[in-house]
């Protein structure tokens, strides 16, 4: 469980027999990750905060996005399956 | 809900009342940055596994980036509640 | 933040502050229901498993459920803009 | 991916190869037990706000349930590595 390192390595100190230098860095770059990644959805939250002043519906844009993950072929296929169910279903 | 524009804007074609380019612009945007937030969540991925295979403990590791989001008066404060509630409980 | 009961109250005993029995009716009530959910989460998997092996699609059943949610009114609407996004976009 | 059934069943009417009734049943099911599992997450939340106002802290409270759904030893083992891990980061 613990990260140990060559106790002769003097360039990584080791605390508890952990590899501090080595835990610190892999911490720190984990959070900038972090960062970045929030940062990419306040973006995202932004450009439907402005599609939605521009009278765009975002809830129909989030299902276009969807539909744009799949096959053509696949999008079809549900359709055609959900058309048959509605209509089984009397929906 | 339906984004229109003027109908004399011959730059940007509109199709059953929505503007399109803005639209396809607005859905490029964010499926870009999609890509992107979806890379970042891979290269942290990357960085817990080479923890782990530097002999860290990843649930160790996401316990102290828990902490480290907190302000060290909040931290001291919930470990003293949680110790005395566990006292309550004889736990 | 810490519950306290009344001094003289001797059928409620209190440690550290904490009326000890409120707190374990608490934590006990909550952990039965979360055991119900549970269960109740596990009925439903068994159900749509027992869909699978039908020749059922389950993909499209959860489709169905999420459509019966909403006021036929509601679908209709979305799935107008839908249509209207779609063409738009030549999707 | 469609659900068939026998043709001379005549008790299970068929759509479109569908075996609607055997469809209606497993969707009613489901929506039942989703049903009874929102009242139960009702409940939960009920007994969340019965604690707080009288005074307990729900953020520790759910810390206990989190402890308690694990053997004694699984939590002194993480709270030694947790201890060892901040320690060496000096938090």
């Amino acid at each position: 469980m613990l990260a140990t390192v060559d106790q002769h390595d003097d360039t990584s100190p080791e605390i508890g027999g952990i590899a501090v230098d080595r835990l610190r860095s892999i911490i720190e770059r984990v959070e900038r990750l972090e960062e970045e990644r929030k940062a990419l959805s306040g973006d995202i939250k932004d450009i439907f905060a402005e599609a939605k002043s521009a009278g765009f519906d975002v809830r129909t844009i989030k299902q276009i996005l969807k539909l744009r993950r799949l096959e053509p072929s696949a999008i079809e296929e549900q359709e055609t399956l959900l058309d048959i169910y509605r209509r089984a279903l009397g929906m």
